[in-house]
């Protein structure tokens, strides 16, 4: 068992918790980032395909607005690409596949009139709605539904709502069942517009990070140097006083801070001693994190363009719900990205690799034709099977919780701070808002004094 | 540490844990109760109140139907009692209090008739709700709402959405909001029918066991013997081929078989290896503890008594919800047991004892008068503040849950079985319930085979 004394200790080497680190090094405080796994990156990881070349099975995107992460990729020395999206998108429906251009597909008017109506709706909504006190808001009654309960007020067609339920599938990888119509307001509100969280050029799927998102990590963690450990999980997390101890597998840390920046689902599974307060406990059993397989299937060359298609794709068919073209810079090799999302991926989530990789192929098939179904290689990411994520894209709280337990989420108890991307006010549950949770736990911890404890 | 080779292991010497045990060694085998308390009995605790008298501040009460409980009691040589009712009972609505019999109080005969006619819609559905699958029944759509949505469409009049409120809080100890109508569905029909939940004679709350019913469990304990280590909070589950390793604070056992008979939201902050599949862990995630904070405030003599009131009550004004004459069967002290429920209760969980203890002698004074805001001693135990339960009267689902990992609730995974009443089907969430589930997974290893591991 390593000892180690620091002014503060990161749990979780992930961009929110490597964030917090590097605001605090920056301002001469000593840091032990303690990570559960045998990589930094946390939800963004690179895989190797050869040649090189790497897939994300983590987040990817970033857009217009993310002023955080853009300007740390600048900073860090990394660029961005356009996500490619040159000549018509699909969508699937009942059997029929159909083109399109741009964000909303082509369907009868009346159920694209109905869509069109229901996202301003939900933006005016979301307008009001603060993303600092969502429970405090005039729309807070809205934590008592579903944002099905209110799609099925407020939209009539079912084409129009099959298209809202991709749209939540999409950004939240659960059903619209699932999550509190406060949570979706909250969560629109921290981004500006539901058209953001959902468009690609412009949107929030508008660029990639040459190299992979990774890379932001990696790099931040190279700056930090040996105050990363890694597979150290963290088990337990003891205070008193002005102390406090962080046991991990092989690891003790003494601290006068702790920054836990993982999702709040797992930060309830450390135990904590006090015990934490009720409202903190009861926050950790509420917040679900979502249901997603991110599938990649690799073909020598994006045959889809020179037939004149984007790669973007939606099923309301499934069980692929988004395809993406998500080939490397230079177009080579062809890589398409296609989602298991919400009960999809729960239910694929019993299955084989190999019968996901039919299911993809078949799916893939049907919108680009047979060629689609005999990729040369096929990865995927089960981030409900993963240990130490549990789910993706992020955390989301059903119905009544943001009314009765909200104020929970990033409150400090003690020397404990919480950070990670559910915690955000700007961009929530993105790469984003992970970056901004990691800097304001920093900020608590620099502007509660000089904490003389070294 | 000490290690230890066993048949089977149980995590957790609640009703359910000991029932397990229980019927394992009665068939033979080797067992080890790993308790992570100083004490057996779980969500049943007896606090001695001088003369040795007891108050019961966990589960208490058994009605008829609940057979298991009914003859285990009987089988330990203790014996019931009825639930002191005689007399008026009273309801608090808008700054009136008004006196009334039997379970449905004195209201505006429009909202009585609504009431009457949402608790026997609600039964009707129950009554096709299979509780060994709620998701496979006709009504599995409700899940998409919550029981909040569904109010507000089939009760009109605010008097009989007070009361259906207040009936939630009372079984659930949670808001309208807060639960899917399929598991509101699921829970009614584990018991019959609404009523039988909410009734005290011939239903959920009719009698009391003398001396409390931690005895239940200290007798059971009694009869295991030194299989019963306390004090040892199991923290990590590993399992390969047919043997399953558990680890806890100071002990580590080897076994065949282990039954986790804790709440669903606990059992998902044990470590596994391997991890547990994503069906597994989402149902751990979705699965909330419910919010009470049960008090007792203690007189010299029952004085409402010999007014002419039972001591049985209900406020919608809030925040006690629910008031009972919980003294001993001797009628000595007089003892008024008054429940903070839902939203009260995670309000007042931010208080200090003295601020509850001033809250409920209000609220008992508004009722009962005076003389009830002067007790002799006042006692009260804060469910949700207690890290080994984390929250009473049980776990319940949001929308989305039960349809899309209800099955994970209770299927065995590996050498891995669950109980505890959450996974009940007969009376589920009750004592009863709990004792169901712990012979059920007793079952299960039992017809799994001779073991032969020792």
């Amino acid at each position: 068992m390593d000892s180690l004394e620091t002014d503060v200790v990161v749990v979780g080497a992930g961009l929110a918790g490597l964030s917090a680190a590097r605001a605090l090094a920056a301002q001469g405080r000593s840091v032990a980032v303690l990570e559960a796994r045998d990589r930094v990156g946390g939800r963004t990881v690179n895989e190797p395909i050869g040649d090189g070349k790497i897939v994300e099975l983590g987040g990817q995107w970033v857009g217009p607005g993310q002023d955080r992460i853009l300007g740390l990729i600048s900073e860090l020395g990394l660029e961005t690409f356009p996500t490619f999206g040159d000549g018509l998108n699909l969508i699937e429906r009942r059997g029929k596949v159909r083109d399109y251009r741009g964000t909303i597909p082509k369907l009868n008017p009346v159920a694209l009139a109905e869509v069109g109506m229901a996202l301003k709706k939900i933006d005016r909504l979301a307008a009001k709605v603060d993303p600092e006190r969502p429970w405090a808001s005039e729309h807070a009654h809205l934590d008592r539904i579903t944002f099905d309960t209110w799609m099925r007020r407020n939209v009539r067609t079912a084409a129009a709502r099959d298209l809202m339920r991709l749209a939540i599938q999409a950004v939240w990888a659960a059903e619209p069942e699932d999550i509190s119509m406060l949570h979706m307001l909250f969560y629109v509100s921290s981004a500006g517009s539901l058209d953001l969280l959902l468009d690609a050029e412009g949107g929030a799927q508008d660029s990639r990070v040459t190299g992979g998102t990774q890379l932001i990590s990696n790099r931040m963690a190279d700056q930090l140097g040996d105050s990363i450990y890694l597979e150290a999980p963290v088990r337990r997390i003891l205070w008193s006083g002005d102390r406090v101890f962080v046991l991990a597998d092989g690891i003790q840390a003494t601290a006068a801070h702790v920054v836990v920046a993982i999702p709040p689902a797992l930060a309830g599974r450390i135990s904590y001693e006090p015990p934490l307060p009720p409202a903190r406990d009861g926050l950790t059993q509420r917040m679900i994190q979502g249901s997603v397989i991110k599938t990649m299937s690799i073909y020598p060359e994006p045959f889809w363009r020179s037939a004149g298609y984007s790669g973007q794709a939606t099923s309301a068919d499934g069980p692929i719900s988004v395809v993406f073209d998500n080939s490397p810079p230079d177009g080579s090799p062809g890589v398409l990205l296609a989602f298991f999302e919400g009960k999809a991926a729960r239910d694929a989530a019993g299955l084989t690799r190999g019968e996901r990789g039919q299911i993809v192929a078949d799916c893939l098939a049907r919108l680009f034709g047979e060629r689609a179904a005999r990729p040369d290689n096929y990865v995927e990411k089960v981030w409900a099977a993963d240990e130490w994520t549990r789910g993706c894209y992020g955390g989301y709280l059903p119905p009544g919780a943001w009314t009765s337990h909200g104020h929970a989420l990033s409150e400090a108890i003690g020397p404990i701070h919480w950070a990670g991307a559910e915690t955000a006010t700007h961009w929530a549950g993105y790469m984003e808002g992970a970056i901004q949770s990691g800097r304001r736990a920093a900020t608590e911890i620099l502007s509660a004094g000089n904490e003389g404890t070294r």
